[in-house]
């Protein structure tokens, strides 16, 4: 070995929201360690930092290749996912774990929280001695991770939405009313700003984009629905389940009053159509003319779907994989901690490179919809966005017409 | 011509709630009244019955053949769809627009109630003195018409419900917890069930089936929901959105008040979330042990994109186009009214064919599963439906696993 590597078992853990490529960086992992000299063992932890604390691990340098090919492109988590918090008691029960097994090498597939996750055993680890070398790698749907240009798990999402806003608009526009469809994303606008790819025509829709990086006004809302439903006969609305008000309350959580809350502190905004129906409701209550009839207004929230539908983007499993496998080689080449990120070389083509960040430039921030991506009235996407998100989500149906 | 063959234009209407394939039952009358002796033009109408009195129609003997391969395979209705329920005064403005374009060939692509609207049409036309040859071609995701095997719509439907819940299983697979999914379908279970086609394994979901034909018992429900949590650990659930108490009242519309209903009289039961959230939240209360934490319950309600997400079934795609066919075919040699109906030759390998019913046996008419479906629990699809519908929805993804 050219470097001071220190022998042991690798450790995979899969955390927070699983995604259609999750499977597919954990594959890339395995695939990268497999006959590598430091490594004496490859372990899943069940159900993430959960698994680890319970000892439930599953030998996965046992599993054939072909084995590994079908989970590679099974959505969601193959190894069960886990939104717990370690702390520093915690952090103590996977050092134990991780001794009696001698787990020197920690890789985790996760989000901004997971990242966290990574950041404080890693930190933990350092304190109490004990040599541990931890790595992130990213996924994310809500493509909220600093440093990356984007984030594997989001182009697969994007690729549903776009495709869900499509056949939504045309079944919008054969039986025309104002219909408004719910996108996850707590804090960031991506993936409802990805229903814009659904576009071909410029009478598609959706004709209004609402992001968390903007405030959200009901009134304002209504009047702009109105608009375009005066002038089109119709109104198809991308609204994401994290906007907010100019306090930076979320809508969702001040209408059903205080929700759920996970270990992470992040309130329950999925799972639930309620902001649709509300928001339905409040059109059609608002728009309904003196003595008239109202409004055709239906909401839909596409929910779990957006994370684990069975049709993920190619680039994305493409570079999900060789995230995976790119921690593999710097832990192999003996990096003692990093992120993984997506970098973009170019558009057209499209082109990426990943790169190592710091741990602690990563965890626990969240990434937002930059200005340029967001018009000036503030309900729709710009061109730069487009170029930025149509690369990552592959080819999409054409619309015949009539 | 061999037969009395009155000379005149076609027109051609699609109605109710569209499908992912209803534009290929489109382009199969279209190309096969291309070239007959007896049409002198071939309308599209508008909106269906709808345009056909306010006379907005579209030329469609001028559509290249390339422009209706790619509107044959775009989901929804390329002409617009109606809900309008045609009554006396209604057909005789029809009428009026007929004899002015000398319009003698009606085909209406839609469901139970427009092949309603389709039997009004030919009555009054007989009425009327007015002679009009009228023929349904059936579509419908809720796959509910008496004397079809199935319904074109219905197979790429239960494909994305199919696809919907393999995903979700392994969602909730990843993240336990209980999860209800609300799926399409009126009065017939035909859609929810096809979430079965979602297993592969003995311990995947959905853990339980409710459909419409037995009645909803809430508490039976939640006790049903509490023997499947607890034996392991995680339950994810199809419920039909037309689920009904024993005296056959829908629960959402007991719910959620008075609902909104179209012109057939029908309550508005898809568009909001109100059923899957109550029922989570009845969960929620009823499963909480004292003094306890909550179980994670979320409820997801598939809606719009059941009928137009852009992944049709291959079957699906060919049996429309050869639906929209027949029904021409069938007027050209000399039938004065009709409807078309799927009919199965053999499952293994699956193979169907067309052949023409009366219009009064299927208008108005609701097919429901039959008991050979439903398992004697009431909670389950036999063997039976599988072999049904295995062969209408095409190849699923396998799932790989560790």
């Amino acid at each position: 070995m050219p470097f001071d590597l220190i022998q042991g078992a690798a450790v995979i853990g899969q955390s927070g929201g699983p995604t259609a490529v999750i499977n597919q960086s954990l594959v890339g992992v395995v695939e990268a360690l497999r006959g590598a000299d430091a490594i004496t063992g490859i372990l899943g932890a069940r159900n993430g930092v959960r698994g680890m604390i319970e000892g439930r691990f599953v030998d996965l340098s046992a599993c054939s290749s072909e084995t590994l090919e079908q989970v590679a492109i099974t959505p969601s988590a193959a190894l069960g996912s886990s939104r717990d918090k370690p702390d520093r008691a915690y952090c103590e029960k996977i050092f134990e774990v991780f001794e009696q097994r001698n787990v020197r090498y920690f890789f985790y597939i996760g989000g901004n929280d997971s990242s966290d996750t990574c950041r404080i055993i890693n930190e933990l680890s350092d304190d109490a001695g004990y040599e541990l070398r931890c790595f992130h790698i990213p996924k994310t749907i809500d493509n909220d991770l600093v440093g990356n240009d984007h984030t594997p798990g989001y182009p697969s999402a994007a690729r549903f939405v776009a495709k869900a806003f499509m056949g939504d608009n045309l079944d919008n526009a054969s039986l025309p009313g104002i219909k408004i469809d719910i996108v996850m994303g707590r804090h960031a606008g991506f993936l409802t700003a990805a229903s814009a790819l659904a576009r071909q025509r410029d009478d598609d829709g959706p004709h209004l984009i609402y992001c968390p990086e903007r405030p959200f006004d009901p009134e304002r809302f209504i009047a702009d629905i109105d608009r375009v439903y005066s002038s089109k006969g119709r109104c198809l609305v991308a609204v994401s389940e994290g906007i907010a008000n100019a306090e930076g309350e979320f809508i969702s959580a001040m209408m059903s009053g205080a929700g759920e809350k996970d270990a992470h502190g992040n309130v329950q905004l999925s799972g639930s159509g309620a902001l649709g129906d509300w928001l339905a409701n409040l059109v059609k209550i608002e728009l309904t003319p003196k003595g008239g009839k109202p409004p055709r207004v239906r909401a839909d929230t596409f929910g779990y779907l957006q994370r684990c539908y069975p049709d993920a983007s190619d680039i994305d499993q493409a570079e999900a994989r060789a995230a995976g496998a790119k921690a593999a080689e710097v832990a192999m080449s003996g990096d003692k901690d990093g992120s993984i990120a997506i970098q973009r070389i170019s558009s057209h083509p499209y082109k990426s490179a990943l790169k190592v960040l710091k741990l602690t430039d990563v965890a626990a921030k969240t990434k937002h919809m930059p200005d340029e991506f967001i018009t000036d009235c503030g309900t729709n996407v710009t061109d730069k966005f487009i170029e930025y998100a149509k690369p990552l989500v592959g080819a999409l149906p054409a619309v015949g017409r009539v």
